[in-house]
């Protein structure tokens, strides 16, 4: 199907807030198959509100407006569409029932304006005090969501997308969605393993979505029945999972940080890390998880190589002999740093992040791992391409998925 | 003036990429005093392009269109515009022979399409090979902008904002711009400070841009002539240097810790940390900038209390007797990273990041700091608000906070 969104709000149009509602609508609705021609972001003003709903409505299969929905006074999206598509707001009981109930509502009356919605209205999501409702426009549907992102995304998954699938003149399709996340492979490289599963399937679409150092891949499986749309959602995934092989880490809201917590605090390991170019990030990455204190003991940023040396007990002859950046000196690190917090797990990274550093033989980019544990220690060299900020985040999340691969014996990249 | 933003490309309403040179133009335009009544986003589809511009500039007072300049077959914003306003493209000679006389030519002959403009286009920055015109239609400015986000901001900053100063039917109006950096001051408590002056003067815009933990002020003053605009500028700035006080760190391109980082290299001074709650975020903020070597020797974050005592030498009595989040373990990890790294000033942050861990007498949100220089130590206590990934980071900011104002001499918190 082909649609448009519609964004309003006047902090929107003056640039106050980065308006990441509209995108993620259209990645989420590209993603299970639909097109949309435009994305029209407005202001507080109830003329045009009215009138570009209006034209999306005639021009497009389905529309989704976000924002306006609220109870202040430059909430005004219900009003312009009752005038605009001449269905005039009308008391909706059950809503007016549940504000009165709520506390708020003593101090705050305008709250009733919450449970005025234009007639025909379906509302989203009745069993949650969440604006959102249907409203359907000479046999095409109209979503209108909160502005409120966490809300207005909740609502798209749970509600417009599975409502979008079945639409087709009553047709019974059903839809699987689910999305799958890549450290290690670039989106050509998923994209040219990928393509042929989805010219041979008209049911399927499969979204790409690069993300700083990741991939995000979804996957959408339409079909008449819910067996029917189960086997094939079943059958491309396992061509999915085989593609990815181990570079595959997670799915749905997982993320890379958070796998390797789950396993190391399964396993009760604990770990720490030793940083040179990264500069805490590292650390930083794995602290933002809830909890990690239980598997997290805390870390060493040694910048200079005198404190590589105190800190982390690297040979001044391995830093003489190979250099801050080398296997060596990363190996060492990782040594010294499960000496120095007492983890189980030592992770390490020394490299040169640019833009100044590099020489012919170490390029900036050159990026060196050490990892120890039960005894064992291991090298690694990477080179990464991208600017100072780029490195750094590469350094970060590739150290975390080499964490990830030791701990689930996956394969390393050759000492 | 009323504006209206057009932005081109599939790969904006497939959901591919974050639209944020749309954002971007709101933001400054706005700032700049204009109003943005809407803003659109559509595919490479000729027909609709060409239609969204002729309506746009109908509405408008201006408008600003960016995507579609490229030599590529999607490119398609010269041709839908020849097509829409009757203005059929012809040879621009002297792109064409810078095109002829690069490299890439020979392998793509393609690139001559970047050599035929609508009839009347200006070229922005004719003296840069950089995409980019105005065309002016029933007395109104259009300016067509490459999608590439850095050139267009450049050219939204270096040529759109002071052509639409000097518009209005050629008055010799003329604009100042600047930014002005914050921290420590809410949105809400500059905005009081400053509403008066933005009332008493038409010539002078404010404009107000939370982010993160800091919020960014813009002020354009537009003046008839060089030197009213001038006066009137340095007047006003004058009342907003006062008004903000010591809150305000930087202008335009700067960034809290890259000021931190200018003083202590200029002072030959270094630094190290000590970071329990932030996990490693205060040291990966100071490795942001390049050269930070020349004054950041290194850190350590010592999540569990065993590490404070181990690596930062805080006392096990002020564990006990105080807790890991207090002023005086704060101190403690102050002092001891100075020795552990050797380093002139040692700044600590210890807290509680949340959603577990608070109690009644330290709720989440609880962080404190320590600083340590010169023989003295300080310990500060504050609490933030927000989820856990916003008190990480209001921690660490704050910490360089502290260092800028030390540094400074600035007024501290009381110890």
């Amino acid at each position: 199907m082909i649609g448009e969104i519609i964004s309003i709000g006047d902090e929107l149009t003056s640039g106050r807030i980065l308006n990441s509602t509209s995108y993620f609508a259209a990645s989420h609705l590209f993603g299970a198959g639909h097109e949309i021609s435009a994305m029209f972001t407005i202001g507080d003003e109830p003329e045009m509100i009215g009138s570009s709903i209006k034209d999306s409505i005639d021009r497009a299969d389905f529309v989704v407006v976000t924002g306006g929905l609220g109870s202040t006074s430059d909430d005004l999206t219900n009003e312009a569409v009752a005038q605009a598509l001449d269905r005039p707001t009308t008391l909706y009981p059950e809503i007016f029932d549940k504000i009165k109930r709520s506390r708020r509502f003593a101090s705050m009356p305008s709250l009733e304006k919450l449970a005025w919605l234009p007639s025909g209205a379906e509302i989203l999501k009745p069993e949650e005090r969440m604006a959102g409702y249907l409203l359907i426009y000479n046999d095409k549907p109209i979503f209108f969501l909160p502005g409120v992102p966490n809300q207005m995304r909740e609502l798209m998954i749970d509600r417009v997308i599975p409502r979008l699938a079945t639409w087709k003149g009553g047709k019974t399709s059903l839809v699987r969605q689910k999305v799958y996340k890549v450290f290690g492979l670039s989106e050509m490289e998923i994209n040219q393993r990928l393509k042929a599963i989805e010219n041979s399937h008209s049911q399927v679409s499969i979204g790409y979505y690069p993300l700083s150092t990741e991939v995000h891949v979804s996957l959408t499986v339409r079909g008449e029945s819910h067996a029917e749309t189960e086997r094939l959602f079943q059958q491309i995934e396992m061509v999915i999972e085989e593609t990815m092989g181990d570079s595959l880490y997670g799915e749905d809201n997982a993320c890379l940080e958070g796998i390797v917590g789950q396993i190391l605090h399964a396993r009760k390991l604990t770990i720490g890390v030793a940083e040179s170019c990264s500069g805490g990030l590292m650390a930083h990455r794995i602290t933002t998880i809830p909890g990690s204190s239980n598997y997290f003991l805390g870390g060493v940023v040694a910048y200079s190589n005198d404190l590589k040396e105190r800190l982390l007990s690297v040979n001044r002859k391995t830093l003489l002999e190979y250099g801050a950046v080398s296997r060596q000196t990363a190996r060492e690190m990782a040594l010294g740093v499960c000496v120095a917090t007492g983890s189980d797990i030592g992770i390490s990274v020394t490299g040169i992040a640019g833009p100044t550093g590099g020489t012919e033989e170490k390029p900036v980019g050159t990026v060196c791992f050490g990892l120890a544990a039960g005894g064992e220690s291991f090298g690694f060299l990477f080179h990464f391409c991208g600017k100072r900020a780029m490195i750094q985040t590469r350094a970060a999340m590739t150290g975390l998925d080499l964490v990830r691969r030791y701990l689930l014996k996956l394969e390393l990249p050759s000492d």
